[in-house]
């Protein structure tokens, strides 16, 4: 099977976590009636904000976990279930994404590896290592369809990350994010096309729906972009479900027209996972 | 002194040297009577064909390297002297970039090092391979404005040589290209956007105008994107000569306001230089 559905739920973020739980619920209940694969933003359960990260904190297989595993098994479907923050064994905060498969087994875990930490002039501040530690693996997965890279949000700044994956085997990168409305309208399409032309991959880039009353404003705009570098897919700034179908036999067709990946001049630079 | 004026020349490639000598004379005495540094396309001398390049090609400071060192010295001009089909010492030919400071000196030359094969079915083929030997070498130099690196067209799809040479100080780079009409649209503005923001410098491409009866049709489309990912210039694909300002300052400014080359994770991966 080279094709591929995928659910990418634009969701509001609540500041209960039982409203989050019915939501998704409901969320992933109808993208299971035609997708293969669901897809939930950064911090879908916790208000985007370093006072909130601690707060909201579970531990490894806490109660978002085992939510997020049981709808995964309940409806059949792999979810891609978005970010959390976690209370690692250590006692420290990690910006942590997990994917399910179809039967609720946990088949990755991420922790966001770059934090976002910025200072645009008089537009943007934030700085997550405030309360936030980062993660140290370079992240791919199996899956019925194939192998599948995850990264979360500032992760795929770094053309190092997205290369690496990519190597690894990675046909599809899903990026769970939240960019804001200074990044966004600059960045955000820019480095979805570019990482999946680079690399010759699909991205999917899935964030919060946008909360005018939030102090963090996303900017929405959940995106598909395929390995030419199209954009397949591009929501506005609402909540909402959109739904596509990927064709992951188009990576390989790509990647014999336009040979990026095999041209790199290993003999020349190399790129190493330490 | 920060701020630097570039004259960005698309010019129609002739079949003969002596109009493409008398030619660039003209444009560049014409840049510069406003700019500091001028910018040449991808093969200005030689029609883009690989059965050419071996016609067309010269000894190293050959006839066109002579008189390119000589124009940059006459105007007192920096000059990107585009590329040139260059024979070398092994009698293998290279697609080579130089440029010369105002008082004529090389300054610095690339060799293409990432050749053009490829292969989108039914739409373009190219095999740059066919006659032309890879250059080894990453390129950067040194300039009274800071330091810059140079590549050449295809080199730059390749995050791994962008990045290297800002981590070796390139604050510009200059990219002498010519893309075709089914990589142009699809890809060109994209490339130099995202590399751009990603390694936080300007990034300069320099590409012939458009000749409908050329087998190898240019883009053209010769542009200027700052540290942020704006497009600051865009030509069409029409002859002519583009001046514009660029602000280096605005790179130190990018960097401290979203410190992307500072946050790269150097402790889990590595990209080095063989």
């Amino acid at each position: 099977m080279k094709k591929m559905n995928i659910a990418q739920i634009q969701m509001p973020v609540a500041d209960s976590k039982d409203a989050t739980i019915e939501y998704i619920k409901s969320a992933i209940a109808s993208a299971a009636e035609k997708a293969d694969f669901a897809a939930l933003p950064e911090m879908f359960c916790c208000p985007y904000h370093v006072d909130n990260f601690p707060k909201y904190a579970e531990e490894d297989r806490g109660r978002m976990w085992q939510a997020c595993s049981a709808l995964a098994k309940e409806y059949g479907i792999y979810l891609s279930a978005g970010t959390m923050p976690e209370r690692g064994e250590d006692g420290k905060i990690y910006n942590t994404a997990y994917v399910f498969d179809r039967e609720g087994r946990q088949i990755a875990k991420h922790r966001k590896m770059h934090l976002f930490d910025i200072d645009v002039k008089g537009e943007m501040q934030f700085k997550e290592s405030d309360t936030l530690t980062a993660g140290n693996e370079v992240t791919v997965f199996d899956t019925e369809f194939g192998k599948f890279g995850i990264c979360i949000c500032y992760d795929f700044r770094f053309p190092e990350l997205a290369r690496l994956m990519a190597l690894k085997g990675a046909q599809v990168i899903f990026v769970s994010a939240a960019f804001n409305m200074t990044t966004g309208p600059a960045h955000w399409e820019l480095m979805f096309r570019s990482q999946a032309v680079n690399n010759q991959v699909y991205a999917i880039g899935t964030a919060p729906s946008r909360d005018e009353n939030a102090s963090y404003k996303s900017w929405g705009h959940s995106i598909i972009t395929d390995p030419w570098g199209t954009v397949v897919s591009q929501m506005d700034e609402k909540e909402g479900i959109c739904i596509n179908e990927i064709d992951l036999d188009h990576v390989g067709s790509i990647r014999e027209q336009l040979p990026l990946l095999k041209q790199r001049r290993t003999d020349i630079y190399k790129l190493v996972e330490l």
